[in-house]
């Protein structure tokens, strides 16, 4: 294990599950320690969650802008910051971090407009800040292993790609008492999407880090399909990519009988790739000649660069966590390189700013499209 | 058994696969024998091919306009004929059959344009003939459960459909040897589409068999991948039904990896269903409260109406023969009651001229639609 | 198609399963026709089923050994019978078509004791007639490329195989109604087993047919489950095969949830095989370097002497009557040599009587083990 | 979180996969820190593997007896010591704890012999020590709502149990270089069995915490496949249960193409119930009317004293050490009010020393019918 990083977290109170479920997956790997906090609007609940977590009350702060400036003033202060909260508080308290000079993990969308994250971006680069957004997908070894064949040419040149992430969560009328629910469907909190900016992103932002293709231009039709919903809740979205690929995009929340059914089918000159989140220890390859081979995390055939984060034996189911537990893995060595002077760009296997800022701009592209009648609107 | 009624076939020589299948699948239930043909355009092989299947040489014919004036003449002439040409002469065939009274079956696509397909229509009403369009996978016992448990209100208002055709057959350049490949990628033989107008329909067929739901408007992206290729071989389509809903097929004949990939998933206000033609013995049933249910061809949850065409216990598998049979079944069944003055027009089952029509349009719409770069285009 | 021979049926009247199952069988490739008929020991049924099947009514007989000897004395007389009544009946009759010198076909279990299938053993080779005993599921173009493949030595020694047949329709002590349960279940017409001889014994032959394997020993624990049942309902069977090799099957009609789950996995040195008849046109190949790959019927990869029954390109499902219908193309196909002179042993691909003889041969070392307090029992 | 105990490690070094796997899973939940250990019998590697893992030095043994002693005089001691040395080393070292007074985490088998595993039951109850013994495949939620399903009666009176753990990993005969295959084939390091005592056992004890079915005799059949293998590599194991109904286990090492396939599957008078912990998310439940229904852990259906371990929406993949974080969330709890005085046997869901007993006995007993030409032996 060695070096231990310290960290802190704005959101992630009582009853946030996200928050939760990055600290740990940090704890998964035990590469970094939480040590601050800002864990909601309410000090009383900070001072509350703080307590069950072990974090010294003096590093619990009233608010983000406070806990940024003095976790930088201080010579043991955090090495890098966690934000998970609502949508719409990612920007100012990303902001506030990497101004004060703290690299920073954001969880997905990067911010509600185009403007925002670009802003991000900017200062990240300035300040030579290492930035994650955690698309937690394209951290399963099995996606990592699909990124590397592609890269190798194992399925040729791609011609079309398939995603499609559709939940059945929010089919109904009556959400009430559901808090996740409640904010997503709220423009006020969650921007000006709920579906595609929500689960649209992770088919963008995972196809991506599987092919490296850009976008070119998108069509999209978003729906609003649950009487009285105010966002997005059904998507289908055409997609071009630079390299004059068709795609298409299905996200859905009204989709009855899915838990969380991210499904990716690249399809190359040479040979497919069918990927299944809710199965992700397996990849499904047909081969030009008709072969049909599954590959499992674990298997020698899977490539060192994703193997090595491989933590149990093929067969041994790995999950959600360790699939986020690899960009923490891979973002805490970066931090460490950079600060023993040993790192190199390349170095970088997690989603960065740059991916959030293209999560943003898909959105943004997808709601001028519909709102133009399902137009094309370009990249 | 019971009646059995006489047939001919125009097409199904030596190589051809569909004309085969046909046989074959109405051998399945006996009720109907076939005595005449035109089997190919070379009369040689038409002897030949009659000869080995038993057909009288003297019904045995040099073109179909003289097989449809010979057997129309004759007091024992056909029952109905089948008609499994090339796409391109469906039309010429079935119209010949029809002005002389004689009931046809006809393999889909109807006709290569919506003027020739309408005017069947109208030439088969006019001369209250039977027509079926053997659009197979409506004829599967699971497709027929789906459309009863939609029409009895199981899953609620449909909200959603997708539809899926991914073939991997074409995916090549070099097609030279495949007799098949090579007809339907020429625009003289095919008509204006090849993937969409060969196995888009077969999705707009099948989710219209099991919904009932018309189509008000399609936006379609009909790509050409494969260099050097004339016609479509992979096609994203929008669509809109009448009753507000939302759906998209994708067909494609470039997707390595897969056989006959035909997919049927709908979701509805109350419950969800999904369905797949290479398993077409069972169904996939999401009720709303989330549980998930597996229903088998041969359970007892199975609805009369699509149970009675069951031959052999659940899990003694029917397949694509069956569902085929099942068609003809219903067929043959309607022209006896027709011949004994007690049919009625809810006893048919089978696709009616009407699908044809409804098939040619649909391709006709998502040309159009693709020529205005992509614009949305109304029934 | 050619010749097409005409052929008798033993049984197989108004509700009998499997005498419609054979019929729709030989239907589908159209090989032979037929022509005479005892459907029923109550000879009115015999003349309405006769009536139905479009069987002229001199041929329709009383018993069968009035058939027999009617149908052997006709110049016209049928090239074979089709023998499909309970299991207690078989013997008598297969031996009265044997000794009248017409080959036969004959369900499977082809006797209830030993002695009897012995016998008909010894009189088809005297007489030099073909028989046939149905066990239908090793006519799967999948299982005779498995066999295809074993013999190639693709996955080198056989070391272990996993046979299992579970079934849950006579789960429930009231089978009342159910003619099938009822006589199955009743040792008068069943013999001394029900699940091993009924479902077992298509282990055993199936994995006789893929591997061509011999058994050396067996001990058999036949559990009696359901209240008041007479005889075996759930049954285990350890296996030690001539090669040293274990298996281990398992047969059970009290196993809800299971329709008709035949299931053999074999495992070798140097790869594993997996065939599951629900999925027949599926084969699960692991090779020694942890490759896993799905082959489907009408894949290249399938070995001609299997792909030669393939009526439909791959996707566009077989299923049980293809099985069938492959058992009885290959039988016709060698009757057909035989009487012209061209038949040589290595045509037969078709479980023969020597089949049939084993199957009877291992229930009845199964029985004696069981009896022996489970007990190893030499073949 | 609240109260956080401390615990020591025995076993556990650099090389040993099982070991970094217990302190992962304690790791994801944070109710515990490890703060002692004797991680090897070299020291110089108990210290590396220390300092990696942040134990304080002073706190690093060089053998167990004086880490038990040392620590057991300690104010700051630890709460528990978890055992993860290879098997023939547990039983001294659990005994070692239990005499100091420290509750014991102990992987399985417990032991290798019948008496060792029966002395440290003794031991643990005379000293009133919790002792959990770690089989980790029934802490998945989905196997503890299996057991709640059963206690209910949800399938009626359990009729027949089929278990089955097949692996491939040891299927060839050169393992060189493979440190697990190396000791775990070795008689001196693992006992008497190798797969049998290594994952045979996990299907006995997955099956009687599922179905709480104790065992009234066992006939088994243990092979030794590979050449110049020592110990068993493939065995298949029939079970009679107290109240009556039978099991058949397959465990096995040689069988190529799988991973860690443990799967079972329970047949009730009313249902049935199948569960594959390579899927560990889903259980396929069969009703006695034949619905086929599948539940996945985070669904409503799962009952609560089950999903009260969920840390994850449905659809968001737990697995292998999450399995493991439930048996240690419940040990700490137990360990936690025992020590408030809040201790109430009723709260113990984890697998206690007796199951160890249980699983030691199952293997003797095996190896003794096997010795015995597969004869039956009594519990």
């Amino acid at each position: 294990m060695g070096k231990v990083l310290s960290y802190g977290m704005v959101g992630g109170g009582p009853d946030a599950f996200i928050g939760d479920a990055h600290r740990r997956a940090i704890a998964l790997d035990g590469k970094a320690k939480l040590v601050a906090g800002c864990f909601s609007r309410s000090y009383p609940k900070t001072l509350e969650t703080g307590k069950l977590l072990g974090v010294e009350v003096d590093r619990l702060y009233e608010d983000y802008e406070q806990m940024a400036k003095a976790e930088a003033a201080r010579e043991d202060g955090i090495n890098f910051v966690v934000i998970v909260t609502p949508n719409y508080a990612h920007f100012a308290a990303c902001k506030a971090f990497l101004e004060a000079g703290i690299a920073v993990s954001c969880d997905k969308p990067l911010a509600v407009s185009l403007d925002e994250a670009e802003e991000l971006e900017r200062i990240a680069r300035e300040k030579n800040l290492l930035f994650m957004v955690t698309y937690v997908y394209s951290g399963h070894v099995t996606a990592m292993h699909i990124r590397e064949m592609i890269k190798a040419g194992e399925i040729g040149d791609i011609r079309m790609i398939m995603g499609e992430y559709p939940q059945g969560w929010l089919a109904f009328e009556d959400i009430s008492g559901n808090k996740q629910g409640e904010w997503r469907t709220d423009p006020a909190l969650s921007g000006k999407s709920n579906a595609l900016g929500d689960i649209g992103t992770h088919i963008e932002n995972t196809v991506y880090r599987m092919t490296g293709l850009k976008i070119k231009r998108v069509l999209a039709k978003m729906d609003i399909i649950v009487p009285n919903r105010r966002l997005d809740d059904n998507s289908v979205v055409l997609v071009e990519y630079e390299n004059g690929a068709s795609g298409s995009y299905w996200a859905s929340q009204i989709a009855i009988g899915h838990d969380n059914g991210l499904r990716i089918r690249i399809y190359g000159s040479e040979g497919s790739i069918s990927w299944f989140q809710e199965q992700p220890e397996n990849i499904e390859l047909a081969k030009a000649d008709g072969t049909l081979i599954q590959v499992h995390r674990g298997h020698g055939a899977i490539k060192p660069v994703a193997a090595k984060y491989t933590r149990l034996p093929s067969g041994h189911g790995e999950g959600w966590f360790e699939a986020m537990a690899n960009l923490y893995s891979n973002f805490i060595d970066c931090l460490i390189a950079k600060e023993e002077g040993t790192f190199d760009k390349n170095m970088i296997e997690y989603p960065t700013v740059e991916d959030g800022v293209d999560g943003v701009r898909f959105v943004e592209a997808c709601i001028e499209s519909t709102e133009k009648g399902n137009a094309w609107v370009e990249f």
